[in-house]
């Protein structure tokens, strides 16, 4: 029964449509070099095993090495029939030294080497990413040094909450930044090729590695998102904590007064463009049979697209971090006499009341001063007496945004001993990490 | 060969853990209702194709109302093996009534039983989120009324951009509203039992309905969740264009002067949750074999779990729209001279002068401004003059926020008789969803 | 307090990086068309408020029709500083025709412009994938048509379960594909610009359009990879129901004789990568402030690799489908007797049993039938009227599978007057579809 | 301007359902236990800053324990106004005690107090999952470990590809369940109290613990729906390589034939509910400002559901590996010597022919075998003398399974030796956890 009953057009051959659905050259010829340096370790071993000769060796290792330099030198000529990076190279050889590249791929299942590829290019570039989140984090914590004086409002439900230090809001992200590196580590450790699989079926269909590099990376630009909105907040009008760099800013066609925060907001976008990478390849295991099925093809584009959008948005973020303007004044003059309402609570505390009652007793304050139509340390000792007997004139003490955020000495706290103890375990990290760094990268 | 070489404790019956894995009644028996209403029009249908006798149908029918009562005065009992909803209310028949509760499940698979409640629940659940739509949404027409004569500043990419109505954004938000009465309509045509499925296969295992009562879910409550970040930062003390009601907010436990708006984060909140149902659910049914699949027991608490966040979202959000309190001298306090640089643009197109030469002329204005340190609006003749000689006294004209609101008075702008306009085509639609949702009612 | 403390390299001017990550060209491109024709219309509105000449109009239009010949051509030259296709072409218009060009832009923002484009875009994406879409349709329709004598196991929970016809199986996917054509319907009528927008803010952020697109297009994929999981089992070696043709497989790098169906298996994949676009949209919208924000920049890249996605596996799977050849002897082979179990109970309910206790009784038949290692239609009437006195002679005609199948004569069953039927149902819904489709395209 | 005009139902009061949708103590008072642990550690630390006395010190600890009791016995009463866990320990405490209980919470915030409570939950959560995972992998270890002779068909693409032990595929699944611990690790790390949070706002809103179990969680699971696929596919009627348990197997309400493995289907089904779950949490963080917001509620349903789902999945998964029964000789009657192609084409490999050229004389024997209509292995050495002069009297030695399979020693492989190697591997790595974890609980 001829196809000609149903369809008409498909005849024979590959359909067109069938063989561009299929291929994955367009996009996974960025592994051209994990491919050659695969090919170029796989056959030292095939010569230790004597299924080639160290003569076959030298020639085919040679081969590939031409084959790298037309890539490098963009001059390599990709033809029809190269379906994947793989077939691409494997064909060149051919070209280059005739029958003996057919020995290349003697006991070497295409989904061996493809995922033996994506490993080695993954590990390079999770290097390249981690230098640039290792950037930010510098950036982050060399602005928090210098800027440590400035308090500003620390916000909680997005309203103000305490007095904090600019540099503690500014180191919260950058720690919040550092998971990625531990993702490195992480992912190196899978990485290591000394290390052998444990099974030969679960090795070819496992792409743990490509979903746990999607999550992270959500992770990292979810991060970074809330660190976004933060800026955003602060850039506004109402807010203006902060003045964004005109390199990170952009205008409008129909207003000339704006300036917008495009930068912040692309950041604040990207973190569900990676997550949707993440969601989609999940979505594309659950329920596979076990060992090799083609629906795996889909890690690649995944893969590439998250790692293009991290980098670029780390690079982006250290730039707009480290060009921003802080408006020390005008984020001075944000803190109100309210936020030292905790603090009055506390001066009960220390004089014996339980926390709980002194809450009580500092709200019942602010009510007051809300009545009487008066900033809450504008309240005389005699107010706050009704309202405790234990208030005195040292009461006055509490009104000093100062003093407030140097109570928080806690490791971790906002006072400027704890913000200073965060900034140099950081430095120290940051000098360890870069040691670990370019050591791998040797 | 055994299984006590491997497990040990599984033997011979069902294992306990996998009953309670495999069981739906905790959660499904919410279709109780529409379980007994599917069984007695079933039976009905059973008469006239003589399987059951009239004498018989009526017996089924009046023991399934004795079961209906039950039900309602929450004292149906169930009991050990009541798997699901559908052998509870079986088990109860046969109880009340012996032998002929058998006849009722002729030609019915359960597959197609537990659809067909689903559908009679979902459809009725969807009257109810309709009604609190519509509540919603007219909660927002109406202040929009009353509120009509608010200015405050429209933003976009967070910045402040031209001067709108404070009814024009409510109004943004009330359209953004609608889409959910859309999906119920949508719905209800696809759950017309006058209708009849075309395929018995496709019958079964379709779950179409859930997945797109899920999506559109999603979707309302993502439109919600941009309004309520919109509310978020016009209640920061930096904005201070509205004041929730003490009703929707809480306090700190820790600082006393807090006063949180838990509620908008809690609606911002839940699109998140929804879409993870929605995600979730579509992954349990990618690649699914056709027909019917366990897998697809997954809809039910996903169904249920959306609707109640749903009417919780809808409800809140009503309420807090209908109590917030708004700040109109601190709004039109925010509007400055710099968001009319558009309309100093226009000045110049009025003249003649194509829109980006314009819109460059302007661009200069704000410069000017910036570096003389004055509002835009106190720029002399003299020196606007100096950028394009077309500006003469009528200039002045340019700066009334009323007079360039007034502008927009195309369908959908912010003039008055625009955003009236709006408020009537709202409120003509309302009456016509609350006629069609009363009679569908009936 | 200078940029160079922290960052160093950034200074004045926009960050390369910053500006790559900005630009939208790369992939905006694509809407070349509709940007050209979104403008031409927009110019002759100007000219009827008056705000250019007729002249200019024309002149405006003319250099319009000139760049539309330029991207035809593929001559059309992108030049830095082009961030997106809208900018391109404007500022190729102003080195057409100069000053003029600059009134293109009077009272439309950029927001607009894109949104509109998008919208044009797409509409006629839609009618190309609703094309193909019919194309399935129909080749699924017409193999139905020819095959509708072949009979083979239904199965449920992957078990076999009734026997049912090949076409009634191919039935049930061609209506799961229908929903497409719907959503064609519901986002031509959005997209009907003779309606306008309700609100000018609500008009600018509104992406639910691209939302429903790409959870439309999740759902239809979602169908495609059941079918796809069902035709990859039937095409297993041990099911041998379906032989694909060689247009549609690949062999194996390593073993010779191995015949892959890898273009079902993309089809199965891609549900994940279009519902991961649609996740991660949804997630960039989340708590987005109102009116427009750059992250809706991400709709776009999302809207074109989902089109594209669809499109390819739309065609693919007619392809796969009108190509792939029925083992009809097999299939026929694997219909057994103890899948009539179910006309054995009904054998018994049509002598008056009720169906719960034929069903136990034809459950008992079955066991003694394993019992006795003997085929369910071997057991003897006397083995039968063990179990119930009601068996008689008249009981083999329950074992055949013709007449099994005849027997769901329903609407939507498997009998071959139902299947006709539902042929039939879907040649007029094409023939009317395939009307309306040409009427749109004029 | 009062709330009446548009709302009417709203005075005053918090509004109810509000007061529904903020509350969290119907699912959060799983954490009694964690609440109470962290309260009694904490009046310690207040005690040694001398904020507590140490008879208060001890009247708290007391009046804690007595609160333990309580919970324990299911007789602490939640009243109206305990809106999550912590509150109703705090008002049982109070009435216990009175008002010292009011100092417990000194320099305490209910967000430092959630999130450590839900730390100190999961770890406990964690060590259970653990415990279970490993039951699961020794089930699997053992299973293989006697079963490890049994061959059958290795598929890639749902095709059968090459001869494998049984044991092999049991031990790729073992294998693949290892994250979870893995898990257990990065957790516990995470968990250990005695590091300190480098940022006191980054450890408030610091939900990474959360989403990375969700995602673990959802990895494991999507793994185990693999898993489950490929035991559905061997429990087919076509299959028949394995027979499921009745113990996890359900009936048909309408065929009396039928036996469905739901285990299995709702163990692949649960990998989509899981990441719902991770897909809404990062939904629900994308954007948040930094430091607390209401929002991050979400994290504890999701958690507990979470744990709930991967729980149960492990447990009857054990149950389903250790009883099914494993059809042996259907298994080996399923492998044909075309699936020794490969096995043909080495041969010719270690005559000295590269791999790419044995491969396509391979292939040739394929075709000409199938042209024939003989199995592969009928062919005569004449026949293959014809595809190559290499061939001779020693190729029937290709023809046996067992052999082949033993060609895989290498480690991972598939054959005796490698299996065995494995099962030693994992029975060490298993003896490893057991001791680990016993002195984790201690």
């Amino acid at each position: 029964m001829g196809s000609k009953l149903w369809g008409g057009r498909f005849v024979g051959d590959t359909d067109p449509i069938m063989e561009k659905f299929n291929a994955s050259i367009t996009y996974d010829q960025r592994m051209w070099d994990a491919d050659i340096r695969g090919s170029k370790a796989y056959v030292k071993a095939l010569e230790k095993a004597k299924l080639v000769t160290t003569d076959e060796m030298k020639q085919i290792s040679q081969a590939m090495d031409q084959i790298h330099e037309e890539w490098s030198k963009g001059v390599f000529v990709i033809k029809a029939g190269d379906e994947d990076i793989h077939t691409a190279n494997e064909r060149r050889l051919k070209e280059l030294i005739g029958a003996p590249a057919g020995k290349l791929h003697t006991g070497r299942r295409r989904n061996d080497q493809v995922v033996t590829d994506m490993r080695l290019w993954l590990r390079d570039a999770i290097d390249k990413l981690s230098e640039n989140a290792l950037q930010l984090i510098s950036t982050m914590v060399e602005r928090a040094a210098v800027e440590v004086d400035v308090l500003f409002p620390g916000y909680t439900h997005m309203q103000r909450a305490q007095p904090i230090r600019w540099s503690h809001w500014i180191l919260s992200g950058a720690i919040a930044g550092t998971p990625l590196d531990i993702d490195r580590e992480l992912l190196r450790s899978e990485l290591d090729f000394d290390g052998i699989s444990l099974n030969s079926m679960d090795a070819t269909a496992q792409r743990d590695f490509v979903a746990e590099f999607l999550f992270w990376s959500s992770l990292c630009l979810t991060h970074l998102s809330k660190m976004a909105e933060d800026l955003l907040l602060y850039s506004t009008k109402e807010f203006s904590f902060i003045t964004l760099s005109d390199a990170y800013s952009t205008g409008s066609s129909l207003m000339p007064q704006k300036k917008n925060a495009d930068s912040l907001e692309l950041i604040r976008s990207k973190a569900g463009r990676v997550f949707g990478s993440c969601a989609g390849f999940m979505m594309t295991m659950k329920g596979l049979p076990s060992s090799y099925n083609k629906d795996l093809q889909e890690d690649k584009e995944a893969m590439f697209d998250c790692y293009d959008t991290v980098n670029a948005v780390l690079q982006v973020t250290s730039g707009v971090v480290s060009t921003l303007q802080v408006n020390q004044s005008v984020m001075e003059a944000a803190l109100s006499p309210d936020m030292l309402a905790t603090d009055l609570a506390y001066y009960l505390v220390r004089k014996g009341v339980p926390f709980r009652e002194a809450h009580g007793v500092s709200g019942k304050a602010v009510f007051m001063a809300e009545t009487k139509n008066v900033p809450l340390n504008q309240l005389t000792v005699d107010d706050l007496s009704a309202l405790s007997p234990l208030f005195g004139q040292d009461v006055s003490s509490v009104w000093d945004y100062r003093s407030s955020v140097e109570q928080y000495s806690a490791p971790g706290g906002t006072a400027k001993s704890s913000v200073t103890a965060q900034v140099e375990h950081l430095r120290h990290w940051l000098k360890k990490q870069s040691r670990g760094f370019n050591k791998a990268c040797k």
